[in-house]
Parts: structure tokens; C-alpha cells; sequence
């Protein structure tokens, strides 16, 4: 499968730079917020663009790798989650909500019986299966997994969203992700496996076990991130590379959250490098992976707040700077109008 | 002078506590987001604290150093700057707008006639003299300058304002900031002086050789922050100092902007050291000084962003995120009201 990715637009980019430099304040004293709108103007190719429609997309799925005992929560917190994601209750509503952006909640592939209702079915099957003894999943899962992904973006663009925001919800997520990123970075599984929603030091070092165990089951190969995502991933995984590879092609830039979602989008700069052109990184995440991702991505995050929930919501919070720096661009009088000297020297 | 700021409530904070472990989410994995409400509450006393009116205070000046050429921009620009602010075409008015924050512009002594219409007439003269032939101002104005700032935390609080913003204005003042910080911190100057609006190689060190100069001439004493102040420091600096004070002697929590308002609450935490309880770094300045700063002052920084405009415009951006922090708190479901298992271990 070959990708289209538009490439940045520079010339749009220039001219959002432009504009930010006539503004009364000395030239990128505005830091990350010009830096921001500089991006955000290449990406869509649109010095002056907006936001009106913007979607945060949770992915929700389950894990067959919790029969190993590698998460603090029992799986049928993903449904749970998944049920107070539709009522509005969970970190990802609230925060959502205070940055205007929608949620869309996606069963990828949840335990137990169909989607409920508010909820997008696009299961995949009742969880993956123990990466331990088998393959998360077939072949054939893992593309449908990246088609479902990239059809959802080109639905949601279709119905006006212009900007996207990655969330996941999945009991065991932590240890795929931490496998995925093992195996496309070639980073050591203790290097990039965490704690998860809180660990001790005890069930850590099984978690790096049962990670490293896997990847000497399946040896995925780094240069098939299709055959990665089928030993050791998930259908959220899978789903959410997808969703990137929608959006890039489609000049959507996409608003990463923590480390799953970047395991994700590692997955989708695999299978696209140009999709990473694309991506803005919210926040630093405590899981330690997160950082060999960021790297391999070349991303440098917005916010270090100590984030670990995930669902989306660094990548919301970093949504109020997006907006607070298209505001700077859009409202501050310029030297000119301002009637402000400039700097006297050159 | 001796001032009583209340203690941090621990019972306030303690509750807020409790009902954030009660949230549908891994206890503590929204970082410091729980952390900020945890810390409002015992400022406030109100583990349900909400700032429905909210004050950014940007205090301007002007500075007789400049006459030494400290700056890439010329004093006017303090009095256009000013007046920028009342047509609200300034960054702060840009980022307070959008947090739901009034700005409230004071002129504590900026060059030339009188406050223009809309900014709060508080003038201790007609911008400092220069500190490297002579004191910046008298003791008396000094004691001034802190006196006026703390009656505006009375005023601003008898008005209604539950959270105040600090942010400054005046050519020349990060030269004054440096001094000040490299006098109270015992650090030296070129640790804590650096490039502001944007100087070259050569005229930072000119920069730290002024700062140098003026504290060799002067020996301000750190035990004596009032006499810091007359020497080498600015009547913003002095009136933000005093904001703080009065802020704290009355549980509002004041959120720093950079290295101007960080020098500010410097001089306040001398003269009051239990005011640091009611401080909240909003981001790291790209100033050095600023990092020596917040170290004395036990404070970390929501943000960095490479922010150096000033004006208030990161307490600005921060104050998004403390919303975020009061949004959760109130709005995020419980475990039992949305029928969540906790997590399987103790």
C-alpha cells in the first residue's frame, strides 16, 4: 500500500512567519505559540487557517496480554471507560468540552458483547489475543485495523472536522504499545516499557518480561511495522496509524497525545514517513518509551505536566495553546497599527 | 513593616485531594494538573475554589539605565506599548481575553506627561534614574512602590478578583531584574543577566558589565530587599512585589508570568517569605535568571515554551490550564457514579 502525503507548505508557512513578525512584540518572543502557527499554516497550506470543527477520536480495544497480569486494572475497566466516555464523565469529556473539540468514542475491538450505543462499532474482534502464546492478531486484522483508521479520517473530514485530536482507551495498551516501540525503535523493552496507570517495581520488571518475551516469540521485523502491529500491537493501535495516514493525506494535522498514540503514530510514520510533517506532539508522557518515539518522530512536546491518563486528554489541553496561538496571529495590532517603534538596530 | 499571610490551608487541600482520588482515572495520572488544584485549595481555604473574576496587573515603567543602551528597543516603546494595551492590541490583551481575564494597566512611573485614559495613575516619577550613576529612586519611593501595589491587591480585591495575573512593562527592565536577582540570590551577574528583547553577543556582555557596574557602585544588601529595590531595581518591580504581599495577606494566589514578575515576587518573598505559598510559576522564561530565580523561590513552572514577551502573557496561557485543573475537579465522574472498578491491588 502507497500513501500520497501533500507535502508542507512552505510557502504558506513564510507567510504566516511574515505576518507573526509585523505583530507589536520583539520577533519570536512568542516562542512555541509562532512556532505553532508557523507549523500549523504549512501543514494545512493556509497562512490564516481555522479550526471550527475539531474531533477528538478515542480508540477503544482490549488486550488478550492482560491474562498476564502486566495492568494495575482489571480489562473490564475498557468498557466501563468506554460507557462513561458516551455519558460524558471521564478526563477526555471535561477537557474536550473546555477546548470545544467533539469526542468520537470507537470500539476498535472492546471485549464482550457489540459497541454501545454513541459508540463507532468498528470492532475488529473481542479483544486481541495474549501476544505471549500467539499473535495479537492476524495479518488481516492489522490492515483492516490501518483501513478502518484511515476511512474514519476521511469520514470525519467529510463532515467538516478540520483538525484531529488522538485518544485511546485499553486495559494492557501500555505493554503493546511498549512492544511496538521495542521493536520499531530497536530500543531494549526495559528501556521503553513503564508503569502503566501505576505499577510497582515488582510488577514493572514483569512487564518488561512479558514484553520481551513476546518480541523473542515473534521477532517482528522493524521494516514490516504491518507484522509488528500484527504480533505484538492493537486494534487501537492499528486504528489510531491509520487515523494519522487519513489525515496527513488529507492536510489534516493531527494532535498526538501520550504514548500510546505515539506508538501509533510511530506505526504510521513506518508505513509513511512524510505523515510525520503532520503531527504535533502534545505532551510528554511519565511512560518512559515515550521519548524514544518523540525522537524517531522528531517532536518536540508542547506541555511536561506529569500526564499518564491518556484518552486524549494532553493532546486536548494542548489544544487551548494551538487556539491561543491562532489568536495571537488573528488579533494583536501590528507595529504599524499600533503606532509602536520598532527595535532600533537590525 | 511586617506582614501576616495567612497558612496554606492543609485540610482544604486535603479534601481537594480526596475527591481527585475519587475520579475516574489512576490516582494522580493528570500530574500536575491535580497537583494545581490540590495547591488552590489550600490557598484559598476552599477545596472548591472557582476565580470567576480573574485580574492580569500590568504594571509599567520606565528605567534610567537605558540611557546605557541595555535594550534593542528604544523607552518610547514603554508609553506606545502602554497605550497598545488600553486599545487592547498587545498580546496580554490577546491571551487574557481568551482565559476570561480582564487587564488592568497601571503606570507606576513611565517617561514623559501624565497616564494615558484607562490606565491606573500610580506614577512615582518619570521613569527611575540611571543606577549606574546613582540610586534608581529614593528609599522613600521604593517603600512607595510596594505600598502601591499591595493597596491595589485591596482594591482589585474589594472589586471582586479571586486570582490575580502579574505582567509588566518597561524598556529596560530586564537589566533592573537581573540586578535585582543577582543581589538577593548572591548570584553573579552574568549567571542572571541575558538577552531580552533580543541583544547580540556584544551587547549582552555590555548588558552584564552595567549590571556589574551598578552593583559594585551600590553593594545593595540582600538582607535588605527595600534597599535592593532604591538601588538597582524599577517602580513596576517594587508595585509587583507589593501586589504579591497584599495578594497573599488575603489567600488570593497570584500567578507569575517570567523574569520580571519572578524578580518581583523575589523582593516579596524577602520581605515576606510566606507569601511563596500563594505563588504559581506560570512558564520558564528563556531569561537565565529566571531558573535562579524560581529555585529560591521553591517554584516549578507549568509551562516552557520559550516564551520572552512578558506582559504577563505566559500567567495568561497558564491560567488555561488551571481552569483545566478546577474543570476536572468538578466535572470528571466518580467510580461509583459512573460505575467504574478501581484498580485490583492496594
Amino acid at each position: 500500500m502507497t500513501y500520497v502525503i501533500p507535502e508542507f507548505d512552505q510557502a504558506a508557512a513564510r507567510a504566516a512567519a511574515e505576518r507573526l513578525d509585523r505583530l507589536t512584540k520583539p520577533q519570536g518572543s512568542l516562542g512555541r505559540l509562532e512556532e505553532l502557527a508557523i507549523r500549523l499554516a504549512g501543514m494545512t497550506g493556509n497562512a490564516r487557517c481555522r479550526f471550527e470543527r475539531r474531533t477528538v477520536v478515542v480508540m477503544a480495544a482490549d488486550h488478550g496480554v492482560t491474562e498476564e497480569a502486566v495492568s494495575a486494572y482489571p480489562p473490564e475497566v475498557t468498557v466501563q471507560m468506554v460507557a462513561n466516555f458516551v455519558a460524558g464523565g471521564a478526563g477526555i469529556n471535561v477537557l474536550a468540552r473546555r477546548a470545544g473539540a467533539q469526542v468520537v468514542v470507537v470500539d476498535m475491538g472492546v471485549r464482550g458483547p457489540a459497541a454501545a450505543s454513541g459508540v463507532l462499532d468498528r470492532r475488529l474482534g473481542s479483544g486481541t489475543r495474549n501476544m505471549l502464546r500467539e499473535p495479537a492478531m492476524t495479518r488481516a486484522q492489522a490492515e483492516a485495523a490501518i483501513a478502518t483508521g484511515r476511512e474514519l479520517a476521511g469520514q470525519l473530514a467529510a463532515g467538516g472536522t478540520e483538525l484531529l485530536l488522538t485518544g485511546e482507551m485499553g486495559i494492557g495498551n501500555t505493554t503493546a504499545a511498549s512492544a511496538v516501540t521495542a521493536a520499531l525503535t530497536g530500543r531494549p523493552p526495559a528501556e521503553v516499557t513503564g508503569r502503566g496507570t501505576g505499577l510497582d517495581d515488582a510488577a514493572l520488571a514483569h512487564k518488561v518480561s512479558v514484553v520481551e518475551r513476546a518480541l523473542a516469540l515473534h521477532r517482528p521485523e522493524p521494516g514490516d511495522p504491518v507484522g509488528v502491529l500484527a504480533a505484538v500491537g492493537g486494534f487501537e493501535l492499528g486504528g489510531l496509524a491509520g487515523l494519522v495516514i487519513g489525515a496527513a493525506e488529507r492536510r489534516i494535522p493531527v494532535v498526538l497525545d501520550g504514548f500510546i498514540t505515539g506508538a501509533a503514530a510511530l506505526l504510521a510514520a513506518a508505513l509513511a514517513p512524510s505523515c510525520r510533517a503532520y503531527l504535533i506532539a502534545s505532551h510528554r508522557s511519565v511512560e518512559p518509551g515515550h521519548g524514544a518515539i518523540l525522537a524517531v518522530l522528531g517532536l518536540e512536546p508542547l506541555l511536561d505536566l506529569g500526564l499518564r491518563l491518556g484518552e486524549g486528554t494532553g493532546a486536548a489541553l494542548a489544544l487551548q495553546l494551538i487556539d491561543a496561538a491562532l489568536a495571537v496571529r488573528d488579533e494583536m495590532a501590528t507595529f504599524d497599527e499600533a503606532g509602536v517603534s520598532e527595535r532600533s538596530e537590525g
